[in-house]
């Protein structure tokens, strides 16, 4: 199964013409997941390869507007692209975001007159007060989500810490166990976790010609991992006939955060094929990065490291840092060099640093060996 | 006084690429006055030679996500790049806008933390019922702003249809009288009349001569429309000494409509400098347009006419119009024929016609006689 990531918006703060408000996409075999949303969006999506119209789950981190004001426009595009068959039932739209986005959007969509032609499902994460200063607290009153449910939305699942796993369930299925972790910002703020299962291996063809069996449902269920009693009453055991399996991929998306909570983070992400981690601003401006909540490229590297993560991808860039391509000789903010802030960390470590861009597209490969 | 007009966006139902969602920039002397505020207009006016921490008043035609969704982010933006001095105070920024934009932005910003470094107000039109169809109008409890205001919130006026004239008076100061006119769409839509006052023609420097005048406050009175007593107890009237007035310059924007609602609209518009007036289909999709609450070249051109406007300029494409630039021949849908269209109901009244493009920008020249 192909997985790769594409990056839409890197920038921190706002969306400008050189760098998007945040916004990637996580995509498996065609089926797109949005994490964050920014303003702007939309637009970079039509400029992508991707099509929004593939986008089944989005997330978002948490509720500043660089990664949210995008949301509302980008539902209505979609839903105007969308030309639904008349017999063909429209499947659902999975929002996972902090408490209050339930509110955000009903009030977006349904002041705007938004209808929309699939329905949506907004699942709220309860976060925890030690997740900001106290003056980033949104009050109950304010999160509410009041009124009737827009005409398009389904009632959505409210997600309460786990406190013995100390993260938050958002969805297992046969292919994926997605997680959400808790981290330390000026608004609560969230990371995700999306853990790709284990598949069994490939059936060695020639063990199971020698056995006797032919093509057919005993194959499947032998991949199922289920045993098989011959007719000689002989009983074969899917590991006889089964290569190694393909261990699954995990891909970790930290939300803005000057820190993590707790130790729940560091133990999810841990062994993670991409870390994709904010950098707002240079080692040099820590003081600054920490008071508004943000992280510096040591910052993230630590966590990289602590994770034993593969791959520690750098994004949201403050504004001030050009992509490279308009980087001029003399500028005084240059990206490259939070690249190797953060190298400077992992030195020695085999962990490959990567900058984001915009429209960056990133191959999560299969991994062959734990 | 310098005055000029700049698309920011002139595409209808969502951005583009190619063509920017609504809005378009008034400026006078510096000051800039944003009428809609799509999705992406922060990104357009970076793009642009506007300051966007100019903008001074901003009008919303109808609540529409198009001409909507940029303004929470727009004045958080504006908001990250002011830098007040510690001494000055910050104007209030003037939004104007259908009744439910009040609710809309606190809940916006208020759900996102975003604090302003200057303060908002929202004054509210109150829709007639006629304004759209049953199902296009939002209940009292929907736009009803409740909780306390954002911290940067400072009241607004709730403006009802002034009966007698058919219209709402947003503001009127010694320089300017904006008013609003109703229109028929999907929801409720306003259009805006923006009239200069008049101003005193220049002092005839040779006659103040004659009469013994020199340079002082009474040339001041003089223009201020006052008369004056020489020492020799002679009385001077301004008329005796101004060369004619200029006329004042009259701007009109039209929200998304497929007709006005009563006499007043076109009333009020009647000689406008500038008629900007949307045209989202071409002709042979009038039935498309209107069922949509849109118009047609030849519908804005006959507002057009019926006002005796000057110049009428067409924008709010739909977005299968590529700008002129990035048509290619044998293209089916071409934005010139659009202007093509407008043309014909318009010839030999000597009203030119204009197609907006996404930066174009057009002056408003002085008038030099009635």
């Amino acid at each position: 199964m192909s997985m790769d990531l594409t990056f839409l918006g890197t920038g921190s703060a706002y969306p400008s013409p050189h760098r998007g408000a945040s916004a990637l996409v996580l995509r498996t075999d065609g089926e797109c997941w949005l994490f964050d949303c920014g303003e702007g969006t939309q637009t970079q999506l039509m400029r992508s390869q991707l099509r929004a119209g593939r986008i089944t789950k989005i997330f978002i981190s948490h509720l500043h507007g660089d990664h949210l004001f995008g949301l509302p426009g980008l539902l209505c595009t979609v839903s105007l692209n969308t030309n639904p068959e008349p017999q063909q039932s429209v499947s659902c739209v999975d929002i996972y975001g902090p408490r209050g986005l339930r509110h955000f959007l009903r009030v977006t969509l349904g002041l705007t007159g938004s209808q929309l032609l699939f329905p949506y499902a907004v699942h709220e994460l309860e976060p925890t007060p030690d997740q900001c200063p106290e003056e980033g607290q949104l009050s109950l009153e304010m999160t509410a989500a009041g009124g009737p449910l827009h005409p398009q939305e389904q009632p959505g699942r409210t997600i309460s810490l786990d406190p013995c796993n100390d993260c938050y369930l958002l969805l297992e299925d046969n292919k994926f166990v997605v997680k959400a972790f808790r981290l330390f910002h000026r608004i609560s703020s969230f990371g995700f976790c999306v853990q790709e299962r284990d598949r069994p291996g490939r059936l060695k063809t020639e063990v199971l010609k020698e056995l006797g069996l032919k093509p057919g449902p005993q194959y499947g269920r032998l991949k199922a991992g289920e045993q098989v009693t011959l007719e000689s009453g002989r009983v074969v055991l899917p590991s006889e006939v089964l290569e190694e399996a393909i261990p699954g991929r995990k891909v970790c998306i930290f939300g803005d955060c000057s820190s993590v909570l707790g130790a729940a983070p560091l133990q999810l992400c841990n062994g993670a094929d991409v870390l994709v981690h904010e950098a707002t601003l240079g080692n040099e401006h820590r003081e600054k990065a920490v008071d508004h909540g943000h992280s510096t490229p040591e910052m993230a590297a630590e966590v990289a490291r602590a994770c034993c993560a593969r791959r520690l991808v750098l994004y949201h860039f403050s504004q001030r840092y050009k992509p490279i391509s308009l980087q001029k000789e003399g500028d005084e903010d240059n990206v490259s060099e939070l690249k190797r802030q953060a190298e400077e960390v992992l030195q020695d470590g085999g962990v490959e640093v990567t900058l984001a861009e915009d429209f960056m597209t990133l191959a999560v490969p299969l991994r062959r060996k734990r």
